[in-house]
């Protein structure tokens, strides 16, 4: 039988050329979480399935996630998020801990559905959480981080929206407001969450289906739909809690238009899929007309921790998908001309890859990364492979370069070359490489 | 319910002080690996099982796989070793690749079996194959490669050993010189590869009921025992192709003593696990006399491309996982004294978070990593939480300092302390980074 050369459906290999992609992205996002005092952290992918079922929605649950029993009979889980995780390790040290805590991690995700443009069954997501803050300061700080990474990849204001709401407004619209009771409350969270993904005329049926007659009657139905789209929320009559939420939305927006963040707007149709979270949420939206749908988002969420059985801790967080960014870095061409990490393709000339030895390995030792092409082919074929491994320089060795000590070295592009000594390659190399 | 803290059996959570040591070996590994001109590449973790049922043990993919159908029917396996995967891909691309080859990956792996020390469920492991070469120079190259990074991690030639043997020589003695079948060397190989970890006496047991009470008669399993533990190679009589194969074991060995690898035997024991070894094979044995074991290995497959319907490539690897090495490098004193990452904690004095923000933001544009204590805690508590976090930099922001443009930074380890404006904070910072 010939096994196929596929990888699974919905899944990625990375050849070195993608993965140069890749670690350009996750280099980027250290970064800026580390400018911002975020510590890396991890945890396995497979977990105990309990966790999951406790607050992460029930579509991804029951249908989306790869679970089944290990060989022992535990109901375990392939994670298709990574908040659960971290929640389960903050508990787990809930004392020990110095909050407040600010850790990230950029873990792989999995999650059964038909792959499509911007969502595989398989992807990686940068994960940024700050625990131990319930004030506003939080809230800021986390959209500076997704911010800055945005900034940090090259993206301008232009390209993106950041879109606030909260889930206590929302909440307390619903029950005070609309008067829906909690199941009903429930499916509308849902429908609005994919209402952007939805047909208007058949988003109002859905709507309309939730609402008792009696409340279609007091045009409640009516009255969510046009708040959706309300730019005046100052004649909404809020109760209490609702009207502090907005406020807060209110500040934060104000906060952050003065740190320079001005493409952010309020969007009582921002959701987020996930039970847990408590308070803001947030997405951020692709500009591009052709394109226009959120790439990431994140939120509060201050009681996860505590269904582990500690005190809760207070906490926001977000979650940055690879392949929605890397499709948005394409379409706005902001990946950069990928490099080779080798600096040196040594072109052996005759039978001395015995006595190249020492050379190369001096080389190497000097902090320079050589490749040695040790296949006893012609040195115009050995040329050509580095011409296409895009290697910028070519090093000559054979029996006359060996007895003089001295190598010719050739700049592929410029097309120049002359003859040194191994520590005057290493530093012309190196000179190179800093430019 | 209460939801556990704890992980999945046999798997890690990497709080952020593990995290770090896992970085430094990792960073260790991917820096020797591109100073060899290997490049990074990664596939799924997850993968149809059928590329396993093909060449890796019988013991792994029948009792130690995590196996299961997808949602859509199909088997699939979270994958226990990557040089399957990374020969799907190759054969994928069999055409276009341009050979010699160098690919490296760190992928994490998972094997159902009971956790001991050394060994657990969830492991990491560097992965390094050179494709494309089927002289002995690959063999010298792979296996610098593997010292090298051991040389990179501080260890010392007295800290271990690398033993060689070849499945070309064992299996022309198992085939010539001991008679036995196919059947009868396979199995001979399995115990031969266990026999370090299995009592002498249960191993003679073992060795004695594979052969038959004709080859008993003809002395063939004393033979085995006493060609296992001979010094003296020179005065067996072997067929052609196990004297050529012992031949290259020789004269590898000399190559790696002129490379300065002296650290490295002929060991007619080791076999290594997977059925894809077509020629050499080594491993690197811990040289600790209370942890004396296998800690890495490797070998030539030159026919696992081939199954996936394309050309054969010659290919020699090895996988190192992090746990054993892990394990040593403790054992060793050799993991190093981890460093946050966090070079200034800032500490706000009174309610200036806003204010603050201009100054944080420039010191992080230039490249110093920044925490906030936005807590508004006291001072003192502030100062005692970046001690704990073992932050080097504390960094003082209260009204006078806003007005003046200028703020205290204070050394927490010298307790040295002065008032500078952020150019020259950031400069400070960074040249202590440097130290």
């Amino acid at each position: 039988m010939t096994l196929s050369t596929q990888p699974y459906k919905g899944a990625r290999d990375f050849y070195p050329e993608d993965k140069r992609i890749q670690k350009y992205m996750f280099g980027v996002m250290r970064n800026v979480a580390e400018r911002f005092g975020y510590e890396e952290y991890d945890a396995p992918i497979l977990e105990p399935l309990e966790i999951f079922t406790a607050k992460t929605s029930d579509e991804i649950v029951g249908e989306q996630t790869y679970s089944f029993e290990d060989r022992g009979g535990r109901k375990v889980v392939i994670r298709p998020e990574m908040t659960p995780s971290v929640s389960r390790m903050v508990a787990g040290r809930r004392q020990e801990l110095t909050y407040p805590l600010r850790w990230y991690s950029i873990p792989n995700l999995w999650r059964y559905e038909r792959p499509q443009r911007g969502r595989l069954r398989e992807h990686w997501q940068l994960n940024v959480d700050l625990f131990g803050i319930d004030g506003i300061e939080a809230e800021h700080e986390i959209l500076l981080v997704a911010d800055g990474i945005m900034q940090a990849l090259g993206a301008t204001k232009d390209m993106y929206t950041i879109k606030l709401n909260s889930r206590k407004l929302m909440n307390g619209l619903m029950r005070d407001y609309l008067q829906l009771d909690e199941a009903q409350a429930h499916k509308l969270s849902r429908l609005i969450d994919r209402m952007h993904k939805t047909d208007h005329a058949e988003f109002v049926d859905q709507v309309g289906a939730i609402f008792t007659p009696n409340q279609h009657e007091k045009g409640l139905d009516k009255a969510l739909l046009s708040l959706l789209k309300t730019s005046n929320w100052d004649e909404v009559s809020l109760d209490a809690s609702s009207s502090e939420a907005l406020k807060k939305i209110k500040q934060l927006i104000n906060m952050l238009e003065t740190s320079g963040i001005t493409n952010v707007v309020f969007d009582p149709t921002i959701m987020r899929g996930f039970d847990y979270y408590t308070d803001v949420v947030f997405e951020v939206f692709d500009n591009n007309p052709k394109n226009n749908r959120s790439m990431f988002g994140g939120g509060r969420y201050d009681g996860l921790v505590g269904l582990f059985g500690v005190k809760p801790v207070p906490t926001i967080g977000f979650g940055m998908g690879d392949v929605t960014l890397q499709n948005f870095l394409e379409d706005h061409g902001l990946i950069p001309e990928p490099n080779t990490e080798t600096d040196i393709y040594a072109v052996l000339i005759g039978d001395v890859y015995d006595r190249a030895q020492n050379a190369i390995s001096s080389l190497r030792g000097l902090g320079i990364n050589v490749t040695v092409d040790s296949t006893g082919r012609k040195p115009e074929k050995q040329i050509r492979v580095a011409l296409k491994k895009q290697v910028n320089y070519v090093l000559f060795i054979g029996e006359s370069e060996l007895n003089d000590g001295r190598f010719t070295l050739k700049n592929l592009y410029s097309g120049e070359e002359a003859r040194y000594d191994i520590q005057k390659i290493a530093s012309i190399v190196k000179d190179y490489k800093k430019t």
